[in-house]
């Protein structure tokens, strides 16, 4: 079942799995920006029937799977396993949102690449024949990230323009084995890249080396030329992420200027929507994904795409202590079939 | 490779990976502890020649991670993947302590569950044939647990007596294709079971259904009887913890009190070490199985063993806000070989 490729951190897959569903559940800033007509649901008042932001963020992600499980006409006990992950402290969104499901949990965190390390590991155990279906769910609330991260909502607080903004939104995916129009063709697992930033309110430059790392890896190990890829495709490095990352590859010999995409730069209107460098957060690279990318693959509009999502690795302890800001990505290699 | 069950949460491997090798590090109190001849690494200073006990956990990860890859005669080069994880917000133990190894990483969080968490889906890729040699890693420590959950430690707050003890140790585990004594030859993966309760003060209470149910679910998918195994071993339930397993087990009809284990409850003496309840975290379940359970098993002392390690999945936002501590316990079965 299982191809090497010619490095270590790369899979193929000989018999990949498909992208049988998903679906996105987004906020009220993201329904009015520039995907706003193709997500699935959103709320108003960002609350979605509850009362506080986490346990908002947990109904998210319970019914971004519950409507992906409803395209895939899948009752839950027919998925064999499920990969979520937030960007909480101890993960409460997902363990808040999902137990009703009663689906055996691999709880995950990757900071905002997530979405890349569920998709990895649903499509491997898809891939190795642990189950027919395995669903990988992540999500992210400005609410919850801003408590968590910098400052309650009510002080509103001054953002520095390489700030980003973090995506209220869940994106679900059901990965299987039965045809549909995507495949997840290989992965590329990202390691820990630490360049010694230490700037949390600069997101994009600490990610982008490990975007770069992830990037070049995947075209050495599957020995392709960067210009295969209809799109690479990152998750929220941002305006101020994509410079240094255009840098960092041109020092690697490698130009992705004319066929990269960033999801954070994708899903606000930075001009009208005063989101500074861009979208962030678990919920951005996956609602962008299922809403917006899958589409354009499903259709065939692009034949191959390498979707790579990128986590800043922080807490406001290790911020508090001086230490860096590490990042990491994930890359997902998505195919038209 | 792969052998499926009678239910949908376990898998019986048919080509099972092995337990190449372990190792732990640990701080002074476990060292006195009963187990203290056992474990590979202290310091009595608990820091690990760190200024920080964050940064202290990320090198107890890092140098368990060396002795274990040191024993398996392995370089990092030679590690398809590694996976990680700890109890604390945004998992920067991990993250901090593993980026110079550079091995291709999964984050993981299921709170004191992650080394099966880990130990199973690094069992799963060594299954699957996506490498020869996987790495599992996990961690708690006193210093940080106390300022991530409780109080910082300046405070000197009282404990009630169903407070446990979070322990100061990482275990790390290399599993491979090589052979040695031990072998993971089935996983059990957990769903998150909420009965409702909210002492995150008793957290033995909290997760003793989830383990009742991975244990019975593990037993009934692998048509077993519960005197087939050696000992069944749960991660940290602690004296009260237990006492709720065996009434739970009981109403399931399952007795388990003759082979009941609680790492828990062996890594310190309750008696002399005013450890109330017993140990807790991720490293009391993790060094608690290389240092003592492991050895038994590749001696052939104990044939065949379920290793069930429990989690409560809270966090102090969701404990603030009124939440549910609901719990999870992943298991992994360890046969002699």
């Amino acid at each position: 079942m299982i191809q090497k490729t010619k490095g270590v951190q790369s899979i193929a897959f000989s018999e990949s799995p498909y992208i049988m569903s998903s679906a996105t559940v987004v906020g009220k800033k993201e329904s009015e920006g520039p995907l706003g007509k193709y997500f699935d649901m959103t709320d108003s008042e960002n609350l979605f029937g509850e009362e506080t932001w986490e346990a908002a963020e947990g109904t998210m992600q319970k019914e971004a799977c519950t409507l992906a499980l409803g395209k895939a006409k899948l009752t839950p006990d027919k998925v064999r396993y499920l990969f979520g992950g937030d960007l909480l402290r101890q993960g409460i969104a997902t363990s808040m949102g999902l137990e009703s499901f009663q689906i055996p949990l691999f709880g995950l965190f990757g900071a905002c690449s997530t979405s890349g390390e569920a998709l990895a590991l649903a499509s491997m155990c898809v891939a190795a024949g642990y189950g027919e279906h395995m669903l990988a769910v992540t999500s992210s609330h400005f609410g919850t990230a801003e408590k968590e991260f910098r400052f309650p909502l009510s002080y509103a607080n001054q953002r520095p323009l390489s700030a980003q903004w973090t995506v209220t939104g869940s994106g679900a995916f059901v990965v299987g084995n039965k045809k549909s129009h995507v495949r997840i063709t290989g992965i590329t697992v990202g390691k820990i890249v630490d360049y010694g930033l230490k700037d949390s309110q600069n997101m994009g430059a600490c990610m982008a080396p490990a975007a770069a790392d992830t990037i070049a890896v995947n075209l050495s190990d599957f020995e392709r030329q960067s210009d295969e890829y209809s799109r690479i495709v990152t998750g929220d490095l941002g305006y101020v992420g994509q410079s240094i990352l255009f840098d960092l590859m041109r020092k690697k010999g490698l130009d992705i200027m004319k066929n990269h995409m960033d999801c954070g730069m994708t899903i606000f209107d930075q001009q009208t929507q005063d989101t500074h460098a861009g979208g962030s957060g678990c919920g951005c690279a996956a609602t962008t994904l299922a809403a917006y990318i899958l589409p354009k693959i499903e259709k065939g509009e692009w034949k191959k795409v390498l979707f790579v999502p990128t986590g800043a690795l922080m807490s406001t302890v290790s911020f508090n202590e001086g230490e860096s800001v590490p990042g990491i990505a994930h890359g997902i290699v998505l195919e038209h079939c």
